[in-house]
């Protein structure tokens, strides 16, 4: 927003050379109208020529009106064939491998970090205990920043954790509980204050849903949140609708990075359309705020400046790329971030979890019974056709979603280890390794539900209300 | 939004048959894509077609991708001629006419009503007095829906008051009064509250500003609006980088309007581009939600359903059009309005007074001395050249700046009457007239000035602290 008219070209990015193509068309079409002298015009187009040159050397795309280079994440895994790319907003995580998105070419394309063995060596010397299986078996697989935390860590400086759900039903499953699993272990290693947002205001915006109704399901969705065990007096839990009209530092955030964002960028990184409502077109402002601790002058004494660690999955990052954008031009600390990979449906890792297809879900609400029925009626299967052909070649691991949820759900190393090596070797029968997953599972389930049993409305509000938390700012 | 996608398409406005049209479109491109079968492409691109002609047939224009109809004051003041055009927004008041605007196009080509005698003389039944010389005089000039004001009134039923100023600096000049003291006026014969917006989010967003200053800006110009004479028992005064912040009804109202319009509309509506940060795209429901009474539940106890009037200048009038427009879908009721023609400039009619140019505007903070040279060296004067000529031929009242001032400021109608008799008939010379406009606003902005000395912080506070006003609901 600040550039000068004349800086170099080659330092722009896409979006910023697309908003110079448009502009200087705009001049070129004025002057034609207001019937400017000639050679005003020939400059002014010349200008354009030139301006629509760069811009296709740089995004290697003739210039569109309208429409601004589409940043999401689309990435060939291999050679040109249509049916292999990836797909990844924060609506769509689509892959035709069985095998998942591949997170190593996310990395190369957006520019985050992989979180290496020395990355992970750090944070244990650190928090001086052993990291989290999450991060040991590269379900937090990448990041941005993490490295400024801990130096900032071990000089003693204070962080803070956010992350967020978007209430859309009543019903969690448990691949929504996973960001929430390893915030709850980055606070207790780090001690630090943690704020959850929960963004009724996005459902309201995006489904057919009342005010009333999108509030309610924060409500509910608090109750499994804090049934994941987080300390009430370092914890913060926030419906927008509610905390937006009693908070004096957010609504100024928001309105902050409301002024530093174009339509353009929105439109580039979330794919919005001039047929979507200004709601949607605004509200990635609305998840950027509470990356600044501003928002929470309560807790913070209204420090300005204290950094953020976000824990989210993948498809999050794009509204933290445009935070991190942002946040210089306001002032502000960008904030870290530590992505997931998605967790996959039972149909196998093409997709991530949705809570609105009932079959492709393990709900924190289900029985025992359907635990088990689910997981042995649905559960993508890597083994083989016949017990003879797997005892003879073998399961696969890599494509098997029973596996694939033992990894992020068995504590023991070993005893994954011995199931992968059982299983690949053929002496492990799919059945059996379901057998495994569903008695993880189940105990797991039970005792989320048990402590659910035991989260009442009146701690919900006290997780709710704004408050100081039991840190000193 | 709700429309049936077979609903009748000549019932659809230009904005919704450009909305069909484009969404056709993408489907039409999304069926090539996905290679469909070709009857069923053939018979999209035959609705495609079909609905291009009926916006060809309703807007008398040809369908453009991402041009929306445009949905601004563009009137032809007569036979093609470009430079006789009005052109009015909320940022862009422009007519080439010295007698200013022809309010009476604006009138047939937006569907208000004319505030006419009949109307005049109900006003003047209803509250048992003699009506506002703004409304005697035409100053207010058109109307939405006051019948039913009126008939809610005569009901006993409530109604409440809603204005705003944008508060771009701290000086205000005299044209920025006229709102107000109208407003004070009709509080008076209703007795009603009044809400009084400050938006210094939208000065934030479209000046060079902090959020800081912005409120500043906001508290200085509410010691002007408070000098005007309001009731503090019966006036609340906001920010909205404040309020927004303070209220659980206000934010739910936004969010509800920022559901129900799309950046198509507001492009068409305000002239917004794909280059214009998401702030302003989604402000017009932070200038909308206070038409709604639950925006306010410390005043109205909660209630959804209280009228709202709004007594506004008429470039505010598009951010009301898309308010009525959404209302219903949000089960609220449209506000009514009255609508001011604007104050003119010192260099005359054809452009609005601005903040901005200092010799164009006489400001509430301007010494007597100050008024006079101003009137005298920049009033636009509709009198003859020479003093013989005036005598001779007379002076036109309809371009003459100090007699358009005097219609405002001289409360006397035989006064006035006078004074243009005499000037038209070359009785009064401009100096003449000139002296009488001096002497009528230098004692108004000397009461004003004392009347603000008396405002203390204290009593800023008061009118913005969000509370329970006088009224019962």
């Amino acid at each position: 927003m600040a550039d000068s008219p004349n800086c170099d070209l080659k330092s722009l990015s896409p979006l910023q050379l697309f908003e110079r193509v448009t502009e200087q068309g705009e001049k070129v079409r004025a002057l034609k109208a207001g019937k400017a002298p000639k050679d005003e015009i020939d400059a002014a187009v010349r200008m354009l020529l030139s301006l629509k040159l760069s811009y296709k050397t740089t995004t290697g795309q003739d210039y569109q009106a309208g429409l601004p280079p589409r940043d999401l994440v689309l990435i060939n895994n291999g050679p040109a064939k249509e049916e292999d790319e990836d797909f990844v907003d924060p609506w769509t995580v689509q892959t035709s491998n069985a095998k998942g998105v591949d997170y190593d070419k996310l990395i190369g394309h957006f520019g985050y970090s992989k979180i290496d063995t020395d990355l992970i060596n750090r944070i244990e010397r650190a928090i001086g205990q052993k990291p989290h299986r999450f991060l040991r078996r590269g379900i937090f697989f990448s990041h941005r920043d993490m490295d400024q935390i801990l130096d900032a860590y071990e000089n003693k400086k204070s962080f803070y954790l956010y992350t967020g759900r978007g209430p859309s039903s009543q019903a969690m499953h448990v691949g929504h509980l996973i960001p929430f699993i390893f915030t709850k272990w980055l606070q207790e290693v780090f001690d630090v204050p943690l704020v959850i947002q929960l963004t009724d205001d996005e459902k309201y915006l995006w489904k057919d849903l009342t005010t009333e109704k999108a509030y309610e399901y924060a409500r509910e969705n608090a109750k499994d949140i804090i049934a994941c065990g987080f300390d009430v007096n370092k914890t913060f839990i926030f419906s927008d609708l509610d905390y937006l009209g009693t908070s004096t530092g957010f609504y100024k955030n928001i309105v902050k990075v409301q002024k530093h964002v174009t339509f353009n960028q929105v439109k580039g990184i979330f794919g919005f359309t001039d047929s979507d409502c200004i709601g949607k077109i605004s509200f990635p402002a609305i998840q950027a705020a509470p990356s600044f601790s501003s928002s929470f002058p309560q807790i913070f004494n209204g420090k300005e400046n204290i950094q953020c660690l976000i824990p989210c999955a993948i498809d999050q990052d794009p509204y933290f790329r445009m935070t991190r954008d942002v946040a210089p031009r306001i002032g502000q600390p960008k904030p870290a971030l530590l992505h997931s990979v998605f967790f996959p449906a039972l149909q196998g890792a093409q997709t991530k979890m949705s809570a609105s297809d009932p079959n492709s879900s393990i709900f924190l609400t289900d029985t025992p019974k359907q635990i088990k029925t689910k997981i042995n009626k649905h559960a993508f299967s890597g083994g083989r056709d016949t017990i003879e052909e797997h005892r003879k070649y073998g399961g696969n691991c890599d494509v098997d979603v029973s596996f694939m949820y033992l990894t992020f759900f068995l504590e023991d190393d070993d005893r994954l280890e011995q199931l992968k090596q059982a299983y690949t070797s053929g002496e492990l029968l799919t059945g059996e390794l379901k057998k495994v997953l569903i008695e993880t599972l189940q105990p797991l389930i039970a005792a989320h539900q048990e402590r659910r049993k035991q989260v009442t409305d009146e701690m919900v509000k006290q997780f709710m209300t704004p408050r100081k938390l039991a840190f000193e700012f």
